[in-house]
């Protein structure tokens, strides 16, 4: 288990860096996906079932955590390449911090990469991370009233993840309500719900993932 | 329903002023609680359940959220007086930010101030407030391994409430082995194990709050 301690870049614009980055990944046909959530929404459990779902994909994990090494291991374990990115008490990745995360991690013979952020849904929103994708998890033990409190990840987001839809029967989480107050903070946004634990709605997260993939570049 | 905006304050020393707020407040017998945890923990769940629970006592609460007024409009609809704080993008309250927040709530007639910070793991740990006790709240849902990755928190906090026990059947979550993890982090803090929902656990939790009242001054 590798860990890599970052510290926030100093930088003249976080967004040209980020922009840097996400050209240079799309010409080497590498799809990096920026997953927020709050603590404890599932982030690991999810990436753990994409995993295993998608033998044919090359998936590497950068885990970005304040401190600790649990997910990066559980990604271990599962065979897939991980190193894990201590923020030194940071709440957030940016873009240098990204960058000398996935060198860290080696992005060669790789088709996706996963940075796993800090659990937070404030401070993750604000910043750009140089990837294609943003994608939000939010879970239904968290309640449905969360687009409401923190609508800059809403709106920042390109999909969202409704986890462990299994819990629904002892939640009061109305699946209907919540979607409709994220659609009207982002039309565009995908929105998945889904249960990692028992696969239902799996299929189709891992369908619009696939499609994010960049074309691969002519050899 | 009153909103408040607030800025960060521009200040020499917030732990100066976090302390001078704290003093004034016990000389006044006046309890200031910073109820502090991730997005979805259950703070204004257990917040309503123990307004009820407690009529003897003038709870009076200030939330903090980035936006919305969602919390606030279910405090008041049980009669307690409430005022809902919006911090600017911020994702935490700071010890001016709190004396503002209190001079508009009002602290007349009032034995307990809950300040209901953003929901958020890791800025609120490190801003003092001028509050006398820290809480924090770790619900069942969100994993039992949260200690490992927000220690600060952790540290930090006079009690940890671990919320929603009523959903362990449906989740993964050793509270013993949480409980080790924590009290190897803070030897000293309290665990309050509880479900606002079904009751269970409160009395001890309403039991602690009461202890930590200052004594009345001397008429």
């Amino acid at each position: 288990m590798r860990v890599i301690e970052l510290k926030e870049t100093v930088t003249a614009s976080n967004d040209r860096d980020a922009e840097a980055l996400r050209q240079e990944l799309i010409l080497r046909g590498i799809l990096l996906v920026n997953l927020m959530s709050g603590p404890g929404s599932g982030k690991t459990t999810l990436l753990s079932r994409t995993i295993r779902d998608l033998p044919d994909l090359r998936i590497a994990v950068l885990e970005a955590d304040l401190d600790a090494t649990v997910d990066a291991e559980t990604i271990e374990a599962l065979g897939a390449r991980s190193i894990q990115a201590h923020t030194d008490g940071m709440c957030h990745m940016d873009a240098g911090m990204t960058r000398a995360g996935l060198e860290a991690l080696g992005t060669e013979q790789t088709d996706v990469v996963f940075l796993e952020n800090v659990g937070n849904l404030i401070c993750p929103a604000e910043y750009d991370t140089g990837a294609q994708r943003r994608v939000m998890i939010l879970s239904v033990p968290e309640g449905d009233d969360k687009p409401l409190k923190y609508p800059l990840m809403f709106r920042e987001s390109d999909a969202l993840i409704i986890s462990k839809t299994d819990a629904l029967p002892y939640f009061d989480f109305d699946l209907e309500k919540c979607e409709a107050r994220v659609k009207k903070l982002n039309p565009m946004i995908q929105v998945f719900p889904l249960s990692a634990k028992t696969g239902e709605g799996m299929a189709a997260w891992e369908a619009w993932l696939r499609h994010s993939l960049p074309k691969k570049p002519a050899k």
